[in-house]
């Protein structure tokens, strides 16, 4: 049985073309750097972003946690919005693997006050209390599904470079952002020292995320990725499917956005359902059932008999994420199911 | 030369009778548990507080890394406020030495919403993609010189109890709160698992801070104040002084208090000075030079001369802090010195 | 132009069978469970190894490291050979990502003295001054190219089980060990709490090793190895390959044993050359050049002008290592190439 | 009741001569650079073992993880006995506070191969799986109650100059070490970059131990003491017990040694006991009672109750240790003793 899922976009199959990539890819130990596909996507990546290097990373949290690790010393502080991916999803990591302290900012929709940003600027020299801020954390897309503006990533970057603190992208979703934003990727990254996007997620590769940078920086996280376990071999095998991912599949990021749109229009319509409709900028879609006869459990049970998969309520909302492989009679249908249950 | 020295109470000489006491101390090695004067410290310190156990540590910063050290396993979240002792002055070490994740609350002048700390709290076996919650702390008095209500801190307690987080207090200045709140320490303390409370500072004790709490957690603690480096020999030395800190010198707090609220009201009385009377709830006191003539170079330089000492500015204010050996004439004469420099 | 590739058995291609097996799986999001591939893989593993569970992870070293994070707490020690993989060439991460102490053992060409594990297990309450050990490793296959025996890792799982402490088994080449001892995988694995082996090196996988064990054990290494960045999506991709390599690659090898045994009988017949022939257990050959003419440098350089790829000396010899795709002729034609250059 | 305590020299009571300096010392906030005795004993201190700077810490553990902490980065090697303080006493916190990985070598009696430690030094840019070496530590005097020779010294020396690894001496005793070379300090101290010694112990301050080197490195390691809340106000107080320890016990030390080597003699006497006469350097005694009818919890016991305090066996072994209130008369009166129980 086919299911529409909606739980998020990490659930993307690769495409038939991405197989037949992953097929015929010429592989070699990316470790000992021989791996001519690797080698060729992560050239592509460096470009795609307008940076000088880039390596590929098995996951989105494993490229947000390098970033932390190769930019920091031990103990430094990092400066981020209190309810981005590094701080809710990734487990606690900066606290293990990079030893950082964060410094948590409360997000205004996931932008931060770069003035707020400035005054917990630290120099280690300037008082023996005092830890050295180490890093600027920026997420965009964000996770709550918006686009900060350029304006604010322009902002934050010229504070990082005014007290010369590095600045990362977690861009997770970096094209689903230029997608909405309507421009190239350079035009976000340029905001940015180093930036983590994934080539999972909207574009539908199986496995595989980038960090890319300076070359000196990506030199560093080589290294730093060995010791964390990520120096795989024959690697090329996924980044055929990367280098699919990012060539063919941004353009229909459009689309999932398209339906996203859709889908929050007309769910809205439906009565007691609140969908967050200016937030829809990506290709998600939050609303509220409270004002609906129908639980979480209820939802996610019935629309499941219905072959649709969701998952259940956080932070009193469900989300709707639509993919690739969501049509827009997919998004049709799942309103006519979740009008049916309310 | 006798300086009149303003920029902090840590800078307090032990009384002759701490000198007499430790010259009389009888010690032993207390990492074998032989010291008597120590083990009548911590036992007295216990009590105090109305807790079971307590421990000795050289100084604020190590109790109360330790009590992030012993609370929480490595990768927990600790949910604290932004401008408390902990974030801003103790170097980064809970990312070194207890290796947590700092997730910092704005707080309202060191009062933390405890909404705002549950709507954070979270259980590892929620969510593949959650570190779990390991400890909730709260500064009292804070180091922005207020008095947190008793009202806030039953009720962050309350919340920690129901989610089954411990609650630890950074009681660098517990006294002076108690002083200020009218009440004894164990009414403060009963809204914490765990205190951490200075010997120095107000009380005069020349080195040392206590850490009490559990038997089970002083026990746990005991332990890693020696992987710490904090397991001293015959450190019933400064236990003497300790004894003398705490029977003697608490009394004289209130003084110091009275100074303080002197020294706010007559520096407002000084043209284009702003002191901030209202959060003068111990021996603090905040003032804003910005509009008049004198700017921070001049009037630390300016007062030394006068045989005062002062710090700079910090985030745009001075800080004046009364202590044990800061009389009423004290005060009057620094106003008179001020007056002359702005 | 084909290479003949001697550097590691890392090197090794996929086969045409797994490209096919990767073409066609079936996959899903594994971090939500529903990768059938994934799960097809972690049970055929769990088995093969006699072990309640198992765990797949991008690299051998991810799979070490991330069983020592998850039997040890920080601080613990863990006892290991000197010459081990886990000292020797993963970067210290067992110091960052885990944070335990390693007690190195001097290993008698890959084995150590149980006595000697014994007189170093400590408990964390048996004194002040003690950190708990948490952890014995063994290598088998050992990197040095030989197989522990059975009665010594026997003798060493007993120590650990009298004591209360785990023993992990880096059984990167396990199937090397297991077809070298003539006995199948569990054979050993009883030997030890956890094995990691990988699907890579002689079995010739893309990417991806096993970390099996108690079912316990692993649910904990499934969040721990989210927080070290190791949640892939769609990772059925890697685990059709991965299933290939446990079905029918592991017959293969021994074939690789011999072609390393035929190489150093080769080898030794040529002047000045000294291979460790009573060392070849697996498919690797150590010899040294030191009483040729030919330095290091030359016979990397004079190889690879003859379409052969190795590495330099490393502690005065040279490694030449065989696998899947390296035939007898290579091996003649290899000896061959070498001769003419010495 | 005195008794005699022979458990370990930590126990040595302050002189009077400490407590009248103590009594009377000037004392500041040494956190600001404001307590002259402090400065006067750290500048002392330096100059008697040769160094450019001293910082003084809480404890000898204290001072050994913190040189490892300033010295290294984190992630990097340390090689060092595997016999020694800082691995088998100081509770694992190698691991914890400066994350470090352990390199340990079988030691001679205390003293380390020169050629095994040349053969682990590593270089972070010599391969990708290899972290650095930071750091090589040496003890002397040894815990194990010998002296490394300055020969073995001067060449481990040799070698991490020529490597460019530091030289991190644990000096605990390197007074007693002085006394038993029949040289000064930096005679030793010349062979090292940096050096911990206790003021306590032998020479009997009852809290506190120097760390030395240049004065860049103490720089560094005074920021990161604050980190491990080792920054104490007026530990002035300490200080002058320290001045009083360096500059009038180091002589004393003589008569400990000599009283060990009698108690060495007179112990072997005893039928049954056999005391490693050739290891006695300096104040310790270690000797066998197996072949004694006498258990170590009869020997506990039996002399506590002639008012002797001993601890029990470890490794096989009873440890006596003498020190500045060991008489001569107590020697004999503890071998007589000794006599009676076995």
């Amino acid at each position: 049985m086919r299911y529409i899922d909606l739980r998020s976009d990490t659930v993307t199959q690769p495409t038939e073309k991405m197989r037949q990539a992953m097929f015929k890819a010429v592989v070699g130990d990316d470790v000992y750097g021989d791996d001519p596909t690797m080698t060729e996507l992560e050239d592509y990546a460096a470009k795609l972003v307008g940076k000088e290097a880039a390596l590929f990373v098995p996951t989105g949290t494993f490229g947000n946690q390098l970033a932390l690790f190769t930019h920091c010393n031990r103990g430094n502080e990092v400066i981020l919005g209190d309810d981005c991916h590094i701080v809710v999803h990734e487990v606690g990591a900066a606290s293990v693997i990079a030893g950082v302290q964060l410094r948590t900012l409360v997000s205004n929709k996931g932008e931060l006050n770069p003035e707020e940003i400035r005054k917990r600027i630290r120099k280690e020299d300037e008082d023996i209390h005092y830890p050295g801020t180490g890093l600027i954390c920026v997420e965009n897309a964000h996770t709550n599904g918006r686009v900060i503006s350029l304006e604010n990533m322009k902002s934050i970057y010229g504070i990082g470079k005014k007290h010369d603190v590095p600045v990362h992208l977690d861009g997770a979703r970096l094209f689903n952002a230029a997608t909405y934003l309507g421009v190239e990727a350079p035009e976000i990254t340029k905001y940015c020292d180093s930036v983590m996007f994934c080539l999972s997620k909207g574009l539908c590769a199986p496995v595989g995320s980038i960090l890319a940078g300076s070359k000196e920086f990506i030199d560093k996280a080589r290294k730093k990725r060995k010791l964390m376990g990520g120096g795989m071999r024959q690697a090329g095998i996924l980044a055929a499917a990367g280098l699919v991912a990012l060539k063919e599949m941004r353009e229909g990021l459009k689309l999932d956005h398209e339906n996203a749109v859709l889908m929050g229009e007309e769910l809205s319509k439906i009565d007691g359902i609140k969908a967050r409709k200016e937030d829809i900028h990506i290709n998600m879609v939050f609303f509220s059932i409270k004002d609906t006869n129908c639980s979480s459990e209820k939802l996610v049970q019935g629309l499941y008999e219905k072959g649709i998969k969701i998952n259940g309520e956080e932070g009193g909302e469900v989300r709707f994420v639509t993919n690739h492989w969501t049509t827009k009679e997919d998004v049709l249908y799942v309103v006519e199911c979740v009008k049916n249950l309310v």
